[in-house]
């Protein structure tokens, strides 16, 4: 939501494009769409209406007036493209609906591609099922029960509609055996998972300089305090225990072991979307000596997430436009938990992210 | 002079390599000087004897107690290469000496080759001298004044000496046209400037983390706590001026504009060799939301400097025997305040760290 | 000037009096004038309006929108009272002129007494002169030459006005023999010095706690980040230097020694009026044991300012009404450099506030 | 163990007191036992000889290397009064042979008063029993089946050889009301519950700092990461629910309400007894502006706990030669979770507990 008021925002030059990474100079591309090409729509289970959401972000200090107030008679024109989940018998048939409504908006907006982007509440993970691992019978299965999560089976959906998928959440999404398949088989890329906007980020680079100092990471624990409705949905284990495990899989993968210490989330209604995270990390150099280091972060996470939900709507199509298909591994750099056998230094990301985008407009 | 114990403590297979990052897999190379080749002396004004310093060392909980005593009947070995730094009635003689002292060294303990590292208190800035601007006119002028600073006068004589040298400390060193004009007759390379162990090399990995993701940084102000003779001598304004402007640096090159704030420096003899940086760092996002970050480094000074000190020395012997000559500006990994036009993000200089040891192999 | 507006929120009963201490239960007093009695005025050498000072502190978001609207129409009543400071050819005539204002304002606006509270900028120490000591000499030293810093002229003035006189900044204010003398004389109480609503309101509650469990507090060092015209100011040394007076003194009086480390005030504009206290503590105990805290403080100045000097006004106006003259020490608990003999943990403060409001209504 | 061998070094004149509250000069009372006057003794489930035991807290830092070695001589002699846990068919029969060692001890050593301290692993809430609520029945229970947890074992045991009992952890103790009868009947006094050493103590002079100055603290959630025996045991849930629900209380009672947000119990074997504890404060002032504070604690929990223990021996000692009975309530400034309806910011509890010393000396 703050990515459409925001880049309507931009559009009208009401605001510079800060924290959209597409737009610094290294990864400026003739093929990626400018941010004044895109189009928004998308399905939402709640019914708050735009102007309401934008009203809070303000009253949250999340969005500042300005902008907010520049935008607000674009806000119908969004709002028409905005539609509760279609919902029918079988979850066969509710895909369907959704795919139908993708190919409407591309036609009635006139659009060259549209790629699909989950931002919907983090799921706990889903009992493993037989069909997961067969697009036939996945597809059986559907038919009769909802065997799917709904991030899979948007992606499903998607992937009906021709359209790549995105998931900026730690959920299934398109991580499944038969959803990889049906992606091959309609020739499309995929992209994923959890965005990168906190914690992890500042994770993504320091825990890369211990390793490259040679000092031995003891302990890594940590704590996020946050509020709003990703907090809130937090609140339950079972979609806790998905983000967490995303979010210390960079510990192991950067230092090659896993330090002790947690990731520990907590509900906090007050905090709101300025989530709060500390961090301790205490370590051991030259013949042993116990060092320590600790940081808090205090970061708006609509406004780190909305610029990157951007980028990768302009990457994901421009990836699409040249053709590429299956896992787009090197946008790792946005990811918690990226796919793929890749680097998780930040840095790292980076250098293969700029080398993506300089592959693009070679094509 | 942790160095000096610690390396001795490793070859008795006292300790792991903690912090040595030549001995990281990624920098193994038939081209470096083994860890147990290495043999050490120097020049000190101080006359503590290294029996004295270790016990010091130890009861500030720097040095722990089993390597320290594992080491002890090593310590008169090592004090028998310390020396008192000559004294003569005029710097060229100065010079002269201490080239003779290194000379007898090398060919004492039978070494291929000395590589010269200046590890003495930080100078202020010198006042500026025409003679600094060519060789001869040092030359002539050091045959009758004081004219260099200590640490000049050291690259002065190590240059004589046939040695390269490493200059850990923000001081002039080689950074004078007289001396780069030295380094090049004689066909040796240098290095430097002032050995990164703490704030700073948090900095070069944050800051590139706030550049990639296009965030804004606003304000970036720290402050130091640190006692030890390093924490005396900054006590001194002009020392301190030399340092502060070190510290800074990473973030013009990195951010491309300078934040607010500024790099604090306070000594606390009681905070001994353990320093507390603290920063704070203020930063606009997406539509201009505020967000900020605070980290605290309790890092040992000694600890996090000894273990470069052998790697520069590897690294600089086998540069080196490699022919090099001029900077090696490939050896910004370890320094605040690189020579050369160089990246300050971490991650960059690691990747020309780790081409330069490829390439010494390759030789 | 947050004062102002907030108190003419709180009576239009847009807003809590958070803040007031002397809206808690415990200091209620039927001796204590009503918060909606208070009627503003004062002397500023700048002329920006009020309106645009409201303006200014909703975009920093230190005041929230609603209430700033909801006064917008009682800003012109209340910019009516503010004067720019006269001028005249001597100290003795322009502390005649100000006292003249005052005594305007108390009988256009029909008010029992007005209290003076300074808050105008921090002054660098005064260069002592033989004439502080004496009122005689004073009066004399005022008719020809600009002896009296801003501060003292106030108190002077005040006095002469037959008001008592607060000074919520570190100025000398009242704190010279000879204005003493003249308070006496006029039968006037006092109060001072410098508001305590942040760092140091933090140490007068933690150094009680070390001191009563016997632990030894080695350092206590402090680095406060702060912009606004307040942190303009001290960029200015010799302003700092009677600042950061005031910030130690908590620490020796309630500790009984002074530990290491000082107190650091850094400017930095984009901080604004949020400041950023950062202080580090270490502190030994049983058997020697090291042990450390650090506190970040993220506090909005006007806002902690604007409450008190709301508090002071009333109490203030209680005493003057109760007969009372001389330093209020019993208003201890307020400042960071209290005038008196008295302690310095804030709960012996309160306890002491408390029993003096008691003593007011006892009358 | 760590207030034993302390008292040991203390009397040998090798360290100062610190941390020992009852040798603040304030505190200072002919009623009290010296500390040279103590003599020490009691129960434990496991066979971890003392001279391990200060090996280990040698190495982890915890205990200074030389009053270690000066107590070395000392340490056979502390051993014999250590003891395993009588064992027998019922617990009626146990505690008899507990109140039996007391008893022997007391007279082998020929003591006036054994005072005993509960300082064993955290217990789980135990089921309630019908048996808690008399001590008739309660005899009967224990008589046949182990109704009672250890800690209200050992409450049962110590007032039925004629000894005060004083709990040092969360756990039951003397927390039924059946003993509290046994206690009345027995003339003896005993206190509680959970030493207050770390983040609570700290809680307990900022939250009434929020509350002296009227500030709404509107979030308020720690984390407390810690290793040691107490960690490890603090990791099964059970007991960290009785641990946390103590650390939250001071707030609720000192503010008047309870904020948002929980404390968090991590255990990392690696921190081992240097306990960090990290809150966030999030607080509102006037005009309700959002401000915020947070602080590290980085404590070594037995070195804070041991001096406290001692002095809890003298106290309570002395409170029992005056014949005190009942609840010791003016003992709160020790506890985390004080017996009695108490004040719990720490100055009041401070002044409650000078005048119950005074008192002392004054029957
Ligand atoms: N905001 C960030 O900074 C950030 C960063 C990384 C990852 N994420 C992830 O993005 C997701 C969204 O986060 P958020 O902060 O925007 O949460 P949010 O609670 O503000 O928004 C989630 C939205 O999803 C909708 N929704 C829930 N279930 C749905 C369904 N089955 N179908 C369609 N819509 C549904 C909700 O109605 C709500 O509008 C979460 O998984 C979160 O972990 C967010
Ligand atoms: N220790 C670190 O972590 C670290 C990191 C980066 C840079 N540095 C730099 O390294 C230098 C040394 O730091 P340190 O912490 O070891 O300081 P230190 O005070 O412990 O040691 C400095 C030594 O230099 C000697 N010395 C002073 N002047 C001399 C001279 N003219 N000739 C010969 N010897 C002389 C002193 O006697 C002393 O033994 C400083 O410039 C410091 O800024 C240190
Ligand atoms: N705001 C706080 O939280 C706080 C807390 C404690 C103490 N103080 C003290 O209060 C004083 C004011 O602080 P502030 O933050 O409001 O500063 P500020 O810079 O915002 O305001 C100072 C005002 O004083 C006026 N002024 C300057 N010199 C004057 C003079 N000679 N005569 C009349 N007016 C004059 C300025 O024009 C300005 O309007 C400072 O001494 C500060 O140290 C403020
Ligand atoms: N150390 C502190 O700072 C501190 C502060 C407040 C409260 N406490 C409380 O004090 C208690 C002890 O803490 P610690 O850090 O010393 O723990 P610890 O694990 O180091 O020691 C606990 C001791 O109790 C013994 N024990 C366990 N069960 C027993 C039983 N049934 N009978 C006799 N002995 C038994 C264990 O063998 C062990 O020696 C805990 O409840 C803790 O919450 C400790
Ligand atoms: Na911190
Ligand atoms: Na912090």
């Amino acid at each position: 939501m703050t990515s459409m008021v925001g880049a309507t925002a931009l559009r009208a030059g009401l605001a510079e494009p800060l924290g959209c990474v597409t737009e610094l100079p290294e990864l400026a591309s003739p093929a990626l769409p400018g941010l004044g090409e895109l189009v928004f729509g998308g399905h939402d289970i709640s019914d708050i209406t735009l102007e309401k959401k934008v009203e809070n972000l303000v009253a949250a200090g999340v969005l500042p007036a300005r902008p907010a107030a520049a935008v607000a008679d674009k806000l119908d024109e969004l709002q028409r493209e905005l539609r509760p989940v279609p919902t029918a018998a079988t979850q066969l048939e509710t895909a369907r609906l959704i795919a139908q409504d993708i190919d409407d908006f591309r036609r009635r907006r006139g659009l060259e591609r549209v790629v699909v982007v989950n931002v919907s509440s983090t799921e706990p993970a889903p009992v493993p099922h037989p069909a997961f691992s067969s697009l036939d019978h996945l597809r059986s299965a559907m038919a009769s029960s909802a065997v799917l999560p709904p991030s899979s089976l948007y992606a499903y959906a998607a992937f009906s509609a021709g359209c790549p998928f995105v998931d900026f959440t730690p959920s299934t999404g398109a991580r499944l055996p038969a959803l990889i398949a049906l992606a091959a088989e309609a020739g499309l890329p995929y992209a994923g998972h959890d965005g990168k906007t906190g914690e992890t980020l500042v994770k993504s680079v320091l825990a890369p300089m211990f390793a490259l100092r040679h000092l031995r990471v003891r302990t890594w624990a940590g704590t996020n305090l946050l509020g709003g409705g990703d907090g809130a949905n937090l609140a339950d284990p079972a979609a806790r225990a998905a983000k967490s495990g995303s979010k210390q899989r960079v510990l192991k993968e950067t230092l090659g072991y896993q330090p002790q210490g947690s990731s520990h989330i907590e509900y906090v209604d007050d905090i709101g979307d300025f989530k709060t995270a500390w961090d301790l990390i205490t370590f051991s150099g030259f013949l042993g000596t116990q060092m320590r280091m600790e940081f808090t972060w205090h970061g708006c996470d609509s406004a780190l997430a909305a610029p990157l939900i951007l980028d990768l709507a302009r990457l994901t199509a421009a990836a699409h436009a040249a053709g590429r298909t299956g896992p787009l591994t090197e946008l790792a750099f946005f990811f918690k938990d990226p796919l793929g056998d890749v680097p998780h230094g930040l840095a790292d990301q980076w250098a293969r992210l700029a080398a993506f985008v300089r592959g693009l407009s070679d094509v």
